[in-house]
């Protein structure tokens, strides 16, 4: 039985949004439902045009015998800021405000619907540049590396300050702790889980002094990969020079009050550069 | 200008997916259409058989005018069974092993797609048992939690072995370690992260003795919630009886043989109750 135009564009379009960043050629959207090519490519330009007006991503179509369709996920400008006035309003509530400044946000990064506009904002941002791995540190970071690594469709690597047996043979590095004590700490990675030459992006929650992050950059050295970009999702009060500069955030908490109980979050430095 | 059906069929499709486990009302559907509630009731109808057809998952319709649409991840029965030897095929390599007969296994859950179908057949599993929230244990367990949350569309808590300033306040427990060392440790959750009864599912990546999953069935009560099952990805060898029975596992790690590196994983007992 022939399969109706109307079919096949709820298929394609559940087909593509689980396969982003992939190329899915004519020839098996073809086979699929057992419908010519030509058909096939009228189908991608209505999906096309539908994810553009609707900010749901981009088609690229590749044009030829060996041809198809790759879904970017990419968001439009206003609907990055609208998420990031979200995030804001979300955090600035006293209630958030723990002992010694800290933001409660564990909350936040255990709900999917926040996970999936964070993951498609910065996937967004780092659409073309090649990520092949996306790193981060356990325990906090791990839902936003997966959210991200989710639309750009790579694999995501987990920096661990404890070893465990079940990692195999690591790779592990110590770094000077961002905190005002500046203890030497150690983190380490299993050896199997990054490739050498890998282009990474590391993301995490929060950035106070950046030595986190940049233990995970003399790690992403020490496998001989390169270090693409850093996001996190808010950067923190930080008294004293920061060890990084080349990162973006989110948000920006610009003031914590623990004896008033007041707290203030704004957009971060990310969207200057959308 | 009024929308095409075709339009309407992709981005309804794209919206459901999102929002899964979530009541879309008609109404919604007809403003952002701007198009009749007749038209939108005869879109879900393709959009429903589709799904149904390609074993994306149910539309489950409410009539009448307050009525709506929800999409429902399930699984063909097959599919989960492709998947899970697919799971098998992956896991059957020597190099796999590791000291202690322990199973290599942090790559696969660092992969967006291991993840999205180990979350989809999950979360097809218990679609039905009005799950509240998904419960695991760091950092294994988290990327698990995460993906079967996503399509379940609860939070998910993660329980930790050791404390953080940025959590607040938490509730701890002692409880035995299942290893043969009988060691008795101490695990905890955030106060704020899990609502008096709440319907509970605890995901894991192995399951060994039962000790990790007894001690957050004990967290559980701690809380006034309520467990309502266990799911692992695999259950491994262990000599002795185990602190626990009412579990699932999807593969079953039959014997690992460090000597002569060979190991054996087999489907588990998930699939009985398919």
């Amino acid at each position: 039985m022939k399969i109706k135009r109307s079919e096949r564009l709820i298929d394609i379009t559940h087909y593509l949004l689980e396969h982003p960043h992939t190329l899915v050629s004519l020839t098996f959207f073809s086979k699929r439902y057992e419908s010519a090519k030509s058909s096939i490519s009228e189908d991608l330009t209505i999906v096309k045009k539908t994810f553009s007006e609707r900010g749901i991503g981009i088609i690229e179509t590749v044009p030829g015998a060996a041809g198809g369709a790759r879904y970017i996920p990419k968001m439009k400008k206003e609907d990055i800021e609208g998420i990031i006035q979200e995030l804001c309003d979300e955090l600035n509530h006293s209630e958030r405000l723990l002992p010694g400044g800290y933001v409660y946000l564990s909350d936040m990064l255990g709900q999917p619907d926040w996970l999936r506009k964070i993951g498609r904002v910065i996937a967004s941002f780092y659409m073309d540049k090649e990520i092949d791995a996306v790193m981060t540190v356990a325990t906090k970071g791990v839902p936003i590396a997966q959210a991200v690594a989710t639309y750009l469709n790579v694999p995501f690597v987990i920096v661990r300050r404890d070893s465990k047996v079940t990692e195999g043979s690591t790779v592990s590095i110590n770094y000077v702790s961002g905190s005002s004590s500046q203890r030497v700490e150690k983190m380490e990675l299993s050896r199997r889980s990054l490739k050498r030459g890998s282009r990474v992006l590391i993301v995490d929650d929060f950035l106070k002094g950046g030595g986190t992050v940049n233990g995970m950059k003399s790690l992403i050295e020490e496998f001989d990969a390169e270090l693409v970009g850093a996001t996190v999702i808010a950067e923190n009060i930080y008294q004293g020079v920061r060890s990084i500069d080349n990162y973006t955030a989110l948000l920006k908490v610009d003031s914590v009050d623990v004896e008033s109980r007041t707290i203030q979050v704004v957009p971060g430095n990310f969207i200057a550069y959308l």
